[in-house]
């Protein structure tokens, strides 16, 4: 176990406390049990037992697995980056697609999320929580990213973030998860590389 | 209903005789309930009573839900198309993209395989069949679509065909499956043209 700095958070005088350790369990467990058997079958009561608690300790925090699974969501989308900043734009996208390298290889995303997409037809808040988890912050680093650029002269005005962003998570994405590929050395750099050619010479 | 040409399909004599319209029934009802409950989820109770028809006859054919959703990724892995050779590496990844663009539209791609997807982390099989519906016809597409350009000196020597696949499905998959944003007017043409950029310049 390592240390968590929200099990040092004080409780508000008066509020009924919830011991944190028992949050982090039930953090941790739905975490397991979404990867294990998927949101489909996951149930309160295997997430309580994983957890080692009881069913009471789990609906006292959250009132649904709905509810659980969303929270688990903005605890990822907070993990945000702030955006690179190498001063060039081959800089930017390869520090870009190294943070997304990671994040895809995180279970949260190769295994939890592609799960929930497909709840996502059935429930627009899970559909919200991805975007939010998955999207909002990349969004916000690509169009840092391609501002910067546009003022230094390398891309063109009226450069779509949506696109630079298509065109440099998008295949590392499709290898990742999709594909279920490796990443041979050296291909975060050709990709960096073909995504600034991409974004140069496909306008 | 359009015309199946598997309905005229001869029976060997002495075999039992399995009416094609049910197989077909069972077929779609399959695909309808994958889409509305997810593989998780569903029951042969429940395709059959999709099917109208009686789980016997499901199991005459089927002799397990997976077998079925095996079944029905094969039916649409065959459905591959030749390369498109048209003579220029824009001009085939054009095409490739076009082509792509329908099939990741199809509710097989944007919805069942991203399903299995998840599921693909617990039963090889259906990992295999993703792979040979999903990426065996594109692989062999983006080969030839690669080595012609080659040949024409459009591409260097050993360029990778797996490669060529990450930077051009790669961002119309993030896009189409993953974002679930539209497709512009002009996006296809604007990718192509990047996808070529990105093959000639991040080599």
């Amino acid at each position: 176990m390592t240390t968590d700095p929200r099990t040092s958070r004080r409780v508000p005088a008066g509020a009924a406390v919830l011991r944190e350790d028992v949050t982090d369990a039930i953090r941790a467990a739905v975490f397991e049990e979404l990867a294990a058997v998927g949101f489909a079958r996951m149930s309160i009561e295997g997430i309580a037992r994983r957890a080692g608690v009881g069913k009471t300790a789990v609906y006292r925090r959250w009132k649904s697995k709905l509810a659980l699974v969303l929270d688990l969501l903005s605890v990822f989308a907070a993990q945000g980056l702030p955006a690179p900043a190498t001063g060039s734009l081959y800089g930017d996208v390869r520090a870009l697609l190294e943070v997304a390298s990671h994040a895809l290889r995180h279970p949260v995303a190769s295994q939890v999320i592609p799960d929930l997409l497909v709840e996502a037809a059935r429930h627009p808040e899970i559909s919200d929580a991805i975007k939010a988890a998955l999207l909002d912050g990349q969004q916000g680093i690509a169009a840092v990213i391609v501002r910067e650029a546009v003022e230094r002269g390398e891309l063109p005005e009226g450069t779509d973030p949506d696109r630079a962003l298509d065109l440099t998570v998008g295949p590392l994405y499709w290898r990742l998860v999709v594909v279920r590929n490796d990443l041979p050395k050296g291909y975060l750099d050709m990709l960096a590389a073909s995504a600034v050619a991409a974004l140069k010479g496909g306008a």
